[in-house]
C-alpha cells in the first residue's frame, strides 16, 4: 500500500490529542492541583511521556515519514512542509529511549516540587541535587541528539537543546547577536543612571485591591481580542500561557496588592501568547503543521503587547481612565506620568520584574550560564557564585539571598535549557514586527489610543498566527518585515523611548 | 522467565497513572474547560481511552495474568486477590475492540455536550439521537461482554453493565430487593401525606449568600476530616467527586441563593465520597488492589454522611450555631425545626433534590427503564412517555417539561447504564454500616453533636476505606456488620425518623 499524507495526519492527530492531555496535566499541576497530588502527577506525566514517546518512535511512523519524504516531489507544498516537520518530530523523539523520556518527565515534576520548596526556604542546597540530576539528563539528551544528527564534532552541545525551542538557532549565531545587544545596552543603562533623572514609580506602586486588578486585566485582554469562551484566566505562582487547542487557551497571572506592574503587564504578556494560540488555524491543530513556529516567535507576540503596546503613551490614553474607575485616588495621575513609570529603567534582581531595557541582560546572564552547564564548563555546585558575580558584572548588583538570585526562575527545575534565549529573541522579533505594523496600519497609534486593539490583533493573526508552522521563523520574519532578524528595530525603539523619558 | 506479581504491579501502575490522566481530563471538562475546548477534549479522551485499552488488552498482560492465576496457590492472599482483580480488569477490556472503546469515549464527551444543550433548551428531541447511539453502543458492549463471559443464555444483558459498577450484582438479585423497598416505601409515603402534617421547609429556603454557603461547606467538610491539602472543593453544574489519587481528591458543589439544601447536603455528600478516596491506602493506589470496592460501597459513604449524619438532630446541634453566624436572621430557627425541615417527605420531580424516603423511588424508576432499554424492551423514542407515566405511578406526579423529567440526569448521556441502582444500594449499605457504628462507637451521637466527626471518619477508614479492594462488597458488609445486605437497617432508620417527625 502506498504511504499517504492522510495516514500521517491521522497519526499526528493522535499524537496531538495525547499532547493535550500532557499540557492539561501540566497546567493543572501549576494552577489547580493540591500539594498532595504531586507524587501521583509526576507518575502520570511520566506515563504520558512514555506513551507519546512510544507512538512518536513507532517503526510504522518512521517508515511512513521516510516514504513520504522520498516522494516529496509529488506532494503539495503544505504537505511537503508537513512531512519536513514530521521528520523533525520523529527524529527528536527517536534520539532518546523511552526510559529516558519517562525519567525526564519524572525529573521535571519532581524538580518543580523541589524548586518550589527550595525557593520558599531560600535554600540553594536543597535544590542543587535535583538540578544536577536534570543537567545530567539534558546533557545526555544533547549528546544523543548530536549523535543522531551526525553533528558529533561541529557546534555546541547546547545547540541541540536550543533547537528544541528555536529550530535552527545556534550558539554561533546567538553569541554575536547577544554581544551586540550587550554592547548597546550597557552604556545606555549607564548613561540613564548617570543622568541623575529619577523616574517616579509612584503611579504603579501603592495599594491596589487584587480583585479589581483581576477585573481590569479581564477588561484589557478582552479589548485585545482574547475570547474567554475559548480560554481561561487564572492565578498561578509563575504566570504562563498554555494553549491546549485554539479553542482552549489558558492564561494565568499573579497579582500583588502593592504593585500594579507584575499583574498588569503579566496579564497582557500572557494574553499576547494567548492571542497567538487562539489565532492558530483550528483546522490544522491536529496536523503536523499545527502549532507555533518557535518559542521566540511566540515570545514576540507576548512582548509586542506587553512592551510595544502596553508601555506606550497611546495605550495609557485608553487605559488610564479605566484604571481610575477602579482606583479613584489615581485621578491625580496623568498619562505622561503613567507612561514614564511604566518605562523606568532600574537595574534589579528579578527577571520578570525587570524593565524592557535591562531585561535582556538578565537573559544574557542565564544564556551564558546554561550554555556552559550543558557544554560541561560550569558545575552546578558553583552556580550561586557564578550567578552573583555575573549579575554584578552586568548590572552592578548583588542578591541578598538565592531566592532573588539563582533560585528565582522555574525553567531549569523543569529542564528548560535552551529556553531563556528565546525571550530576548522575542524582544527583537517583536520590535521588528511592530515597526512593520506601524508602517502598514494607517493611524495605528490613534486607534490604539481608542482601544481599537483588535486592528493590531487582526494584522498579527493575518500575518503570523494563522499560518501555524507553514514557515520557519527565518522565513516568517523576512515574509512579514522584508528583512532578516536583527537588533536594529529594538535598538531604535528603546533608545528613542528611554532617551525621551530621561531627557538624555 | 517466571511471571512475577511484581511485573503485574508494574503494569497496573502504568494503567493507573494513565487513568489519572483520564480522570483529570474528565474533571476539567466539567469544572474548568471553556466551551471552545469541547471538541479537542472529546478527541483527547478518546485517544486516552484507546491507549488504556491497548495496554489493558496487550497480549503480554493477558498471558501474565493467566500465568499468575494458574499458580495462585503459591501467592500470598492479597496477591491472589490482586490477580483476581487484574483478571477481571483484563476481561472487561478485552471484551471490546479498541475502536469501540474510542467510539464510546467520543460518544460520552459528545453525549454530555448534547445533553447540556438539550436540557437547557428543554428539548428532548435534540438529545434523543445521541442517546439512541449511546444505547446501541452499550448494548453492543453488553452483548460482547456476555459472550466473553460465556453467559450468552442465562441472565439479563443488563447484568453485564451492572457488573461494571457493582461487581456481582444482577437483575435477579436487584428485582426482589427493589420490590421489597417499594412495597415498604409507597404505603409509608401515603401514610405521611394522608396525615395532613405539613413539615415546614422555611429554615432551608430563603435568601442565602452563596459565598457564605461555600464557606460553611468548607467548615463542615474540614470538620468531617477532609484534608484540603489533598483535595479541592470547586463548583460544577452537576456535583461530583473525582479521586485522582488518595492525595488529590476533587469534590464539586452547586449552590443556590434561595435554597440551602442542594449546596449543603450536596457538599456533605461529595465529602463522604471524598473521605473514602482520601482514606484509601496510598501505597496500594497504583496496584491491582487499589481503589474503591464498588459504586454502591462508595455511595454508602456519601449517603452515610449526607443522610445518617447531616439529617440527624446531633448534627444540627453542632451545625446550627455555625449557620447562624453566617445568616444572623436564623436566630429564630431551632434545632428541632431544622431537623424536621431536613427530613420533610415530599414527592417531587428532581432526584437530586428528593428526600431520603422518596429518593429510592426515583432510582427504581430509572433502574426499570434502563434495564428495559438494554434488554431491548424499551425504545429511546418513547422514553418521555415511559418516564412520565412511571413517575405518576410511583409518586403521583407529572413533570411540566422534560428538563424536570427524563432530561434531568447526566448519567445516560455519559453512558452510565447500570450506575443508578448503586445509589439505592448505597442507601441500604449506609444504614447498615451506621447501625453498626452506633453500636461500636460509645456515645456516638453525643460526639457528633460536639462536631467530633473524625471519630466516625476514623471508624469508617479503619473498617472500610483503608482496605481498598481487598474484599468484595458482599465480604465487606458481612465483615463489618456481621450480616449480608438487606433493607432492614434502612427501613428501621427511616421509619423511626419520619414517624417521629410526622407523629404517625
Amino acid at each position: 500500500m502506498t504511504a499517504t499524507y492522510a495516514e500521517l495526519e491521522e497519526r499526528f492527530a493522535e499524537l496531538h490529542d495525547l499532547s493535550v492531555a500532557q499540557s492539561l496535566a501540566g497546567w493543572d499541576q501549576e494552577v489547580m492541583m493540591p500539594p498532595g497530588g504531586a507524587d501521583s502527577r509526576a507518575h502520570t506525566l511520566a506515563a504520558l511521556a512514555g506513551v507519546v514517546h512510544a507512538k512518536a518512535t513507532a517503526p510504522g511512523l518512521g517508515k511512513l515519514v521516510d516514504a513520504l519524504h522520498r516522494r516529496a516531489a509529488g506532494l503539495r507544498p503544505h504537505q511537503r512542509r508537513g512531512v519536513e516537520l514530521a521528520r523533525r518530530a520523529v527524529l527528536k523523539a527517536t534520539r532518546i529511549p523511552e526510559s529516558l523520556a519517562k525519567e525526564l518527565a519524572l525529573a521535571e515534576s519532581r524538580g518543580l516540587e523541589t524548586w518550589r520548596a527550595a525557593r520558599k526556604a531560600k535554600d540553594w542546597k536543597r535544590f542543587a541535587p535535583a538540578l544536577r540530576h536534570m543537567v545530567d539528563l539534558k546533557r545526555e539528551v544533547a549528546r544523543r541528539s548530536a549523535a543522531a544528527a551526525g553533528r558529533g564534532r561541529g557546534g555546541s552541545l547546547y545547540d541541540q537543546l536550543l533547537d528544541d525551542y528555536e529550530p535552527g538557532a545556534t550558539v554561533a549565531t546567538l553569541d554575536p547577536l547577544f554581544e551586540r545587544l550587550r554592547a548597546f545596552t550597557t552604556p545606555l543603562v549607564e548613561e540613564l543612571v548617570a543622568s541623575g533623572v529619577k523616574v517616579s514609580l509612584a503611579p504603579l506602586v501603592g495599594r491596589f485591591d487584587v480583585e479589581r486588578q483581576r477585573d481590569f486585566a479581564r477588561e484589557i485582554v478582552t479589548a485585545m481580542g482574547i475570547d474567554l469562551a475559548r480560554g481561561r484566566l487564572d492565578l498561578s505562582t509563575h504566570p504562563f500561557c498554555s494553549g491546549l487547542s485554539p479553542g482552549d487557551v489558558r492564561m494565568t497571572g499573579r497579582y500583588s496588592p502593592s504593585d500594579l506592574r507584575g499583574g498588569l503587564f503579566g496579564a497582557i504578556h500572557e494574553a499576547g501568547h494567548g492571542l497567538y494560540e487562539q489565532g492558530l488555524d483550528p483546522s490544522r491543530a491536529r496536523s503536523p503543521l499545527g502549532g507555533a513556529v518557535s518559542m521566540a516567535i511566540h515570545e514576540s507576540q507576548s512582548r509586542l503587547w506587553e512592551n510595544l503596546v502596553a508601555r506606550s503613551r497611546p495605550f495609557w490614553r485608553w487605559a488610564l481612565p479605566r484604571l481610575r474607575r477602579r482606583y479613584p485616588w489615581m485621578i491625580s495621575v496623568n498619562v505622561d506620568a503613567m507612561w514614564r513609570a511604566a518605562n523606568a529603567v532600574r537595574p534589579s534582581f528579578i527577571r520578570v520584574e525587570a524593565d524592557e531595557l535591562t531585561y535582556n541582560l538578565h537573559i544574557i546572564l542565564r544564556y551564558e550560564i546554561e550554555r556552559d552547564l550543558i557544554e560541561g564548563r560550569q558545575q552546578v555546585t558553583d552556580l550561586p557564585e557564578r550567578w552573583n558575580s555575573g549579575l554584578a558584572d552586568l548590572l552592578g548588583l548583588r542578591p541578598k539571598d538565592d531566592a532573588e538570585g539563582v533560585l528565582q526562575d522555574i525553567h531549569w527545575a523543569m529542564g528548560l535549557f535552551g529556553y531563556f534565549p528565546t525571550y530576548t529573541l522575542g524582544n527583537l522579533y517583536a520590535a521588528q514586527f511592530m515597526a512593520t505594523a506601524r508602517r502598514r496600519i494607517r493611524g495605528l497609534d490613534a486607534r490604539l489610543a481608542k482601544g481599537e486593539f483588535v486592528v493590531l490583533r487582526d494584522w498579527l493573526r493575518d500575518n503570523i498566527h494563522r499560518h501555524d508552522q507553514l514557515y520557519t521563523a527565518e522565513q516568517l520574519v523576512r515574509r512579514v518585515t522584508g528583512e532578516p532578524l536583527s537588533t536594529d528595530a529594538f535598538e531604535r525603539h528603546i533608545e528613542t523611548k528611554v532617551k525621551a523619558i530621561y531627557g538624555v
